[in-house]
């Protein structure tokens, strides 16, 4: 499907934009091609873009300080990533988002967004809407990694994303997870 | 100070309303009274509401399969809590949530921010600028909960709420950390 019409359809699903109204805001969207391991925020980057991701698969991820990686998300298509809380108070990145696959995505910038929500009132409810699905997202993450189940944990994984397992490469899993190989090795044949 | 100008001072910090919409958003809100010790939401709850705090506090927690707690936030004055993923989703609770201290609350049915949203673009606006600010919190949290180093996560803790280590037991600043107390108090000492 066409980058417009993918946007198109998933804010319909939110907010109603005439076509007039969607042709604006499609206007301040930049279109970029990315290649499998290309990067687009780095750990201290200052951060002025969100972005809707068309086709492919992005991990957003975080280095700790005993260099162990963890993923936050896997960003496929219709997802929304960025680092928010360096995007929404002017801060430098604390995360990396790179590219699992190669993928299109549509960029749009802080101050654009800023604009376009106060120029028509649907697109304010539509990132209102928006914003609210991403905190549900995160506060389910919290809670997952809160409970020691490692199975259960591993099971939400595969209900919110089904294809992941064939896509995405086994390491990434686990390192969403938090366990080790093994561990996920175990969980998978536990399950199938 | 009273509750209608804490919510009041605190919408216009994001958005500009007109006194006579200020009014007709505060018509929506419904004050209560609060015990230490009173329960807001339990586990297994229908959830229609979420609640603005005007003085004491409140904890949101999450009780694990190990019979563990987990504390996801503390509720101070101006902060809103609920458990949004069931208000949102009209799934039931899988948190609860109860009072610290004696405690002031604003109740706002989720019918009635939607209905407030549609009416008045500006409330469209702060509820947005809501969202997106507890959505930071939310992924800081998560970060802080993925890095390991307990000395780290308990600073940035303190940062956030200053006033914390005097008005909260120690065992619930221990079940936010994720570590025993012992560890806590050995942090404590460590850092004053």
């Amino acid at each position: 499907m066409q980058a417009r019409e993918l946007l198109q359809q998933h804010i319909a699903k939110t907010a109603s934009l005439t076509e007039e109204q969607f042709e604006y805001l499609f206007s301040f969207f930049t279109p970029m091609s990315l290649k499998k391991g290309q990067t687009i925020i780095s750990e201290g980057d200052k951060v002025d873009c969100e972005y809707f991701v068309v086709s492919g698969c992005l991990k957003a991820f975080f280095i700790n300080d005993e260099i162990k990686m963890y993923i936050l998300q896997f960003a496929m298509p219709t997802w929304w990533t960025s680092d928010y809380a360096a995007l929404y108070n002017g801060t430098k990145a604390t995360i990396h988002i790179d590219c699992i696959t190669d993928a299109e995505i549509l960029c749009l910038s802080n101050s654009d967004r800023e604009k376009l929500c106060s120029a028509l009132h649907p697109v304010e409810h539509f990132f209102r809407w928006r914003t609210n699905r991403g905190y549900i997202a995160s506060q389910k993450r919290l809670l997952s990694l809160m409970n020691n189940d490692a199975k259960k944990r591993y099971e939400e994984l595969l209900a919110q994303y089904p294809q992941l397992y064939n896509l995405v490469p086994k390491h990434l899993i686990a390192a969403y997870l938090g366990v080790s190989r093994e561990t996920l090795s175990r969980l998978h044949t536990g399950q199938h």
